[in-house]
């Protein structure tokens, strides 16, 4: 039995695990990886007290820190949380092992958004990516494209232009979304050919991708693009699967919270990207994670008032 | 005239700085010190992705970041803001100089709160102090007492039990409130005496101090202890003087936000601990700074829905 359950190990459950641990609670932390979303960040740099570092860099100073104050890090998937017989709560991991908390915080993020078109699932791990940093450098001297206009699209760009022969940037709309800071960096790259108001219609190829069609939204004209590999980067969504019988759900599938990080159920918690926030930053999912882990902790001791930090 | 002024310079108006100074937004932070409540804490070691350090150290790490993206950051006191003639908002600083903006973010956080006994004015700054980090080394070798049971009075008493030959801890209540994982440490301190359900009524001394005079609350027994220092560490409050004919503030004379930092007043904004919200913490603060940076960037690009940073 533990007293708290924290599932996702991105920014926001790894910081609510550094405030449970050090409150001396008996803290598990299961995420399908360790980092979250961060995974997919070659380059942070608006994180603040740190210099700019790799996302996976950043989130393994998390978890040690997580770790050192004592919290257990398991990697797996939880299916669904329930209520338990009497109080408290029983997680079923897709193992079919199962876990029991007194409390739990939700903090598993949200998931890619898909093109969801035809070669896209056939050619996932095979050229299709959702994470740059991870796949981008398998493509050195290759050409690749990079559908999106974010920052982790812009980001993603200004990573493979260092290393790949021609890099297409595929995007919907007309203008980019990104930090103007990382805009104009972006200027500097010579092998980036920015295909704007642009949709992928299909992704083509063999044992690896060898092209993809892509469709101008205004003259409904295709071409065909050759490129080897294909990045993803058109936003996320929440998978709120696991819970969507136990919490409240916003219409757009968010866990809701409150200002204390609660959800509509005593004794679950939840924080981060996966709730709804406006905001989705690592800091800002950091501050939300330290919210739920004081919440969390303030709700194990009866509730009595409210011990205010003034570290 | 700026686009940002962004008042206070700790982990709340830094990060809104990083946040804004990102945005290509011009921006003046401006503060009494660098670090705020930070500058009081000789350890920190719960904030996310960083080792631990001393408050001051890790504000400094916040400002380099805010300067380098582009922030400008003055030292002074802002008396007073006022809406402009007819937009945008004037503030005047304690020197009569006046700042222009379209914007303003409140994040000038609390200030100490004092024991108000006799001595106490007379002795601040020669014994007195509210800084164990700035002020405790002074008093190596001597005996001194540290008044609180929270977070930031234990972590002073164990950086002062190092040092100094006696640390009276003097505490209004029974229990300290310090997270276990500090209180467990100052278990091994040798010379700390605790002194608890006591309260100091009076500071005696000459050019120095000589001594308090404390209470104990249940037998009304005075006690006179000789110390040479007194540390207060009994929380804090909001000094929202500055904006209390602008802005709403609460009973507790905190800034009045929503979930995005919004004041009631357009286009002023408020963040971490001057505010309303619950927790007080740095990593909290640096993300409700990150909240009210953004939140305030979309405003002066004309609010026109959210672009969602997905990095």
């Amino acid at each position: 039995m533990y007293d708290v359950l924290v599932i996702g190990a991105g920014a926001a459950g790894l910081t609510a695990a550094i405030y449970t641990a050090r409150k001396k609670l008996k803290t598990l932390v299961v995420g399908v990886d360790v980092g979250g979303q961060m995974n997919l960040t070659s380059h942070i740099e608006n994180y603040p007290g740190t210099p700019a570092m790799t996302g996976p860099a950043l989130m393994k100073l998390f978890q040690e820190q997580a770790v050192q104050f004592g919290a257990e890090l398991v990697i797996g998937k939880i299916a669904k949380v329930e209520k338990g017989a009497n109080w408290g709560f029983v997680s079923t991991m897709t193992n079919g092992e199962k876990i029991e908390s007194k409390t739990v915080i939700l903090a598993f993020g949200l998931v890619p958004n898909m093109l969801e078109v035809p070669g896209e699932d056939q050619f996932f791990g095979k050229g299709v990516s959702t994470c740059v940093t991870c796949d981008g450098p398998l493509y050195k001297g290759r050409a690749v494209a990079i559908v999106g206009g974010g920052n982790s699209a812009v980001e993603g760009l200004l990573e493979v232009a260092n290393y790949c022969t021609k890099v297409y940037s595929i995007h919907r709309r007309d203008k980019y979304t990104a930090d103007p800071v990382t805009l104009e960096r972006l200027q500097k790259a010579q092998n980036v050919e920015f295909v704007k108001n642009t949709v992928v219609v299909e992704i083509k190829g063999d044992l690896g991708i060898k092209s993809i069609v892509v469709e101008d939204l205004a003259t409904k004209q295709k071409r065909e693009i050759p490129v080897q590999a294909v990045f993803v980067q058109i936003g996320h969504k929440a998978d709120t699967s696991l819970v969507k019988s136990l919490v409240q759900l916003s219409p757009k599938n968010e866990v809701a919270i409150d200002d204390r990080c609660r959800t509509n159920i005593e004794g679950v918690f939840a924080a981060g990207d996966c709730t709804t926030i406006a905001f989705k930053q690592t800091v800002i999912s950091a501050g939300e994670g330290a919210k739920a882990g004081l919440e969390c902790a303030r709700f194990l001791s009866g509730g009595k008032g409210i011990t205010i930090d003034w570290s």
